[in-house]
């Protein structure tokens, strides 16, 4: 089992129960070391009080979310994206994150050529990459599950993300989610592909049935993922950071008391990853 | 655009509408030369009088739906499931159909060891071969959307089902569906890989956003899918088999009348495949 001092939540886990402010107290209260931040609730608390009330908690910033979106219909929207990526780069700096999650955007409006947004997704990441070296903020693509490649990501599996990574050089990494690749037949060999390049582990499961593509992600030990199996190929490349317990639950996780949401992360973090 | 003498619907287009002999009727009527049958409604009109349907009004069976559902906890679930196989086999030859469509099954009851499935499945398959080669029935191996891979289907590429065949030999092939492959970055590859192993080809469209992960299928041309691109590429192969249409959408085109329905499947054929 992973050892507890790797334990990170990531806030959108109790979104609806906890302001920033209280998600950071509430973490630290519960003995978890890391927290991961959304730019919506970052913008709420305010860049300088977040800093601050991260320090004074002790918390590791695991990554702050997110990056990306970069497909768009002309330059203009492209532009936008991009000074919004730039400034996203600037808020992780300033939290000393780990990483800067990217979720890379799906087709553009009214289109269906998704070669062609793959290839803006490529042009984004190399127009803020230079920004995020200089900041010293590591880009962690995220394959998001091919049930989003339509209007979230286009990057569905972790080759895909290895192989933008080989085109993009230093700076850019990605970030492993056992909700968004444990069915891949090629995980294993994909992450020793990874090597040092796993900025982001991060963990959920797979409920069934699903009875949303967005919001039904389930507790570790919940669904049917073998999530110590896929944290032993993790661990296997040398990752040694944070591991992130990350659910979205609009029906279940989201309705019920923050202390008890961060209570069972725990005990289940500690019985499956 | 696609020839509409390769048109076939998949009765399960219209399944809350009409029994098989409804829908044999309405899809003849409307000038439509294939149909796709489902077992559950086989079985309500029986298989002699479903020979007789089909003959009559001079339907070509492009599949029917479906063998599989491989992996079990137990060898006597096995075995219940290769006699309830070979059976559907036996069907698929009276109605003289292009093909036997396989849903490979995923994850057993409790289990979460997809590798074993995944053997379960080609051990399945292997048993199964023989009785199929000598009733002269193809088995396509249809992958299904990863979204499917604990319930439904633990094969979720054609790059999966491909290494199956290459496994399985003679006898096996694969049902190419655009609703589960369009996002695979390395579809027109595996595509190109197939050759002649392309038994079905299938169409619907993934709809943004997606309201259900079993029954929100969209009409051809209300989704984000290139169809008419994949549909070069399986032509590519020399692929001229029929092209079905299955659509399941328990809160859209199953709530309309049936002949709009199928009205509106011609139509959108001619436009979008």
């Amino acid at each position: 089992m992973a050892n507890p001092a790797r334990m990170s939540i990531n806030q959108a886990t109790t979104r609806e129960q906890h302001s920033l402010a209280q998600a950071i107290a509430a973490y630290a209260q519960a003995g978890v070391p890391g927290i991961s931040i959304w730019r919506d609730k970052l913008a709420e608390s305010g860049l300088s009080d977040a800093v601050r009330m991260v320090a004074d908690h002790g918390l590791q910033v695991s990554g702050l979310c997110r990056a990306g979106m970069f497909p768009a219909t002309d330059a203009a929207a492209r532009q936008a994206c991009l000074d919004d990526n730039k400034k996203a780069v600037d808020e992780a700096a300033a939290l000393k994150a780990d990483c800067l999650i990217v979720v890379a955007g799906g087709l553009p409006e009214g289109s269906k050529d998704l070669p062609g947004a793959r290839r803006m997704i490529r042009d984004g990441l190399g127009a803020l990459l230079p920004h995020a070296l200089a900041a010293g903020v590591p880009l962690a693509i995220e394959p998001l599950h091919p049930m989003y490649a339509g209007d979230r990501c286009a990057i569905n599996t972790l080759s895909q993300a290895l192989d933008l990574c080989d085109d993009l050089g230093k700076g850019v990494g990605v970030a492993v989610d056992v909700y968004h690749l444990w069915w891949d037949p090629d995980l294993q060999v994909q992450i020793k592909r990874a090597g040092d390049r796993i900025l982001a582990f991060h963990v959920c499961d797979w409920l069934v049935p699903t009875t949303d593509l967005l919001l039904d992600r389930g507790m570790m030990g919940d669904g049917v993922i073998d999530i110590a199996k896929i944290r032993e190929w993790v661990d296997g490349t040398g990752y040694d950071g944070l591991i992130e317990v990350e659910i979205f639950s609009a029906e279940n996780w989201w309705k019920r008391p923050g202390d008890e949401v961060v209570r069972t992360c725990l005990q289940r973090f500690n019985e499956t990853v």
